[in-house]
């Protein structure tokens, strides 16, 4: 039976779809910069039985399945590889249970995290994840790659709430992974193990979340200008050693509020060269103002606390404008390295370096709190000379955040981009501890190739 | 080369035993029911270089080997199999470095996790997992089990708190994995998977740890006296309906108060037939008052809350001392099952049912915020026919646990006493992918033979 066949008998021939024209829009991430290869076909599944006859009949023809959510990938994790199969999952977009008592959700994996996000508030829960995608960005791709976000600081990481997992494995098969109870040790971890494997492990098809209950009281946002990114770090770095554990610490350089400024014209680069965005949400007044005094003592030119939701948003907005002010530049080359929150100036500073270096420029937006920046690389669109400059600055910068004992990827992935510096990062004998696992669950080799190794 | 020749040619003499007395003492942990086999040595590395290279002798020559900390296990999971290198891990006990700006500790795996807590509480921080057994436990041995404790049900279990793992592979290599950044994604979550993995895919030589802040100010404590299990399983169902989180949330039933006061006099069954212990360490007396307030709504029969340190401790002690004055009686049969929090209560119930339909004492200790219940099932000394009732009273209760969706084991682990609990939870499908892990880590099959799987 020719692999087609086989496809056709796996699915009805509505979920399969072979237009040009679609297969291309499917075939990428947001990954500007990274490459992309043809797809044999887009199949839509209807359910998990259909993902796992599809995955079925690609381990039998050795023909590689490419998982993708929404598309919003920032490192090529779901771009097509050649003659592969594109699995969209985002028609797998239903919540299938809220749990108030156990205060869990269960959710197909194309449910969007804002979705979830609303369901949840109805019951007076909370799921924290919140990367900037979330108005679009799926849950079973925040579970793929381990998505991060804004008040990650505070509460952790897409793992932190994944309590269990369906997924179609490597050789076809459905299974649960984890568990719904609040603590577990039957076995080894595979769920935990899935979470942020992009891809080449399994198949996503169903997760069970942990929800927290929704903080109460009026959140307080706290506001410092500086004049210089290390001034800023070095902000970052006494707000980590006073202990207080804000529920965001935002960064956003000069670059990103003049672009947002030219769009939108909101003056913020009146306020300052460098903008800390701070938020406390324990309704605790203390807490506040103490991160205000962290600002003013590492030099805040300028800084402000307040409850008003609108204000907050406002300044806020800075933040979550800032990429596609820079995308209306040029094409943007996102970083996503991960340092030692006491070492946020240092890398700061190397990163100003290396723009100056490469001649780019680099702008800068971070979830400082973290440790975790996100220098943004624009080039001129059409400037080849530009973009080869832009990639030497982008490794440059991936090895000195290793150097510098932290990682290159905190919450994007490695997909393609970041291949290379992952290898640096782990080294041989890591490396081969992967390839191992990985051998040990898609023995195919079919589940996403080329992505991560 | 024999075995013999290329151990002594891994460590220095000293470091190897082979006295039958000590080996004996070494051969097995907490779990009194499991089987035990007989080792072929004891060996005491002084650093990782020398676990690594005993690990490699043992590869190479397919000797198995059993890492242990202080062998306070409660499933068998550090007892000898027969031929086997006993890998003592208690003498590599340095706290490397407590980092305040980080918030994290870099300790090797003997360091006791009381002493990690006390280290850290020097600097205003705090290492939240607090197993029963915290006073010998070893922070290796917790992070090979995944241990919990009674703090779990606010602040989470030792894999939300373990960074980064250096550890042996099945092939004698020495690794690190994982991170000491506050996020990071680079390739799959190895250490994640090691946790709780019961030194069946590695030896741990070094652990990079997680701190909090401690909590301020005093805690409160609110305790409940219920009239049956049931009644105090209901007053647990609403504190998790009612969204408050304690730091603490267990239950202590009247075999065990019993017990305790035949060895301590302390007159706790006056209290009532079964006690909550509630914590609530946010300082908020509102928060207390609501967590009495589920308890008298579920019909306790008489509740208090206080902050009074003493007191606290005396009310709290039933709970700390419930298992050695069960010991007293008799060998326990230490179950340690979890179920959703709101079916704590048909837990119980089934539990005592067991209890009536085989004929044994079970008395109930439980972190029952978290619907993790120990049932300890005693039994007679010298009393074989109540052994064998007590044994099937133990895979009933595991079996209903599974029923209820839930786990056979929230902390302890697997290691002999749950092997057949755990295929029942499990399922062919996924025992096949933790064979397909082990196998692909541990080729040599030397780690831990037997256990887990």
């Amino acid at each position: 039976m020719h692999f087609i066949e086989a496809l056709a008998a796996a699915v009805p021939p509505e979920r399969i779809v072979q237009d040009a024209d679609v297969l291309a829009a499917y075939a990428r991430d947001q990954a500007a910069w990274a490459p992309v290869g043809r797809p044999l076909a887009l199949v839509r599944p209807a359910d998990a039985e259909q993902v796992r006859a599809v995955v079925a009949a690609c381990a039998a023809h050795g023909v590689p399945v490419v998982p993708r959510g929404a598309g919003t990938g920032l490192s090529g994790g779901a771009n097509a590889v050649d003659g592969c199969v594109l699995l969209a999952l985002d028609g797998l977009d239903r919540i299938l249970e809220i749990d108030p008592g156990e205060q869990l959700a269960v959710v197909q994996p194309g449910v969007v995290n804002d979705r979830l996000r609303a369901a949840a508030a109805e019951h007076g829960l909370w799921y924290p994840p919140d990367p900037a995608s979330s108005p679009w960005s799926t849950i079973g791709g925040n579970t793929a790659t381990n998505a991060g976000g804004v008040c990650c600081v505070k509460y952790g990481v897409t793992r932190d709430y994944v309590l269990g997992l369906q997924v179609v494995t490597g050789t076809g098969k459905l299974v649960r992974l984890g568990r719904r109870t609040r603590k577990g040790v039957a076995g080894y971890d595979l769920a935990a193990l899935f979470v942020g494997s992009e891809g080449t492990l399994g198949v996503i098809t169903e997760i069970t979340v942990r929800l927290l209950r929704l903080p109460g009281g009026a959140p307080r946002t706290v506001v410092g200008a500086f004049g210089s990114l290390v001034a800023a770090g070095r902000a970052v770095a006494a707000v980590a050693a006073s202990g207080i554990v804000p529920a965001a610490l935002e960064l956003v350089d000069r670059y990103c509020l003049r672009a947002v400024d030219e769009w939108r014209n909101m003056g913020l680069a009146d306020l300052g060269d460098v903008l800390l965005l701070g938020r406390v949400d324990t309704g605790d007044d203390g807490e506040a103002a103490a991160l205000q005094g962290c600002f003013d003592r590492a030099g805040a030119t300028w800084s402000t606390r307040s409850t008003d939701a609108e204000e907050a948003e406002a300044l806020f907005a800075a933040r979550r404008l800032a990429y596609p002010a820079l995308e209306r530049l040029g094409p943007v080359l996102t970083e996503d390295v991960c340092v030692p929150r006491g070492l946020v100036p240092d890398m700061l500073g190397r990163i100003e370096e290396h723009a100056h270096a490469h001649d780019v420029h680099i702008a800068n937006i971070a979830h400082a709190g973290d440790g975790n920046l996100h220098p943004l690389i624009v080039v001129p669109a059409g400037d080849e000379a530009a973009r080869e400059r832009a990639q030497r600055a982008f490794e440059a910068i991936l090895d000195d955040a290793v150097a510098l004992g932290g990682t290159v990827t905190g919450e994007h992935g490695v997909g393609l981009l970041k291949k290379r510096g992952m290898r640096a990062e782990l080294g041989e004998d890591v490396l081969e501890l992967h390839r191992a696992v990985k051998a040990a669950l898609d023995p195919a080799g079919i589940l996403n190739p080329g992505k991560i190794l």
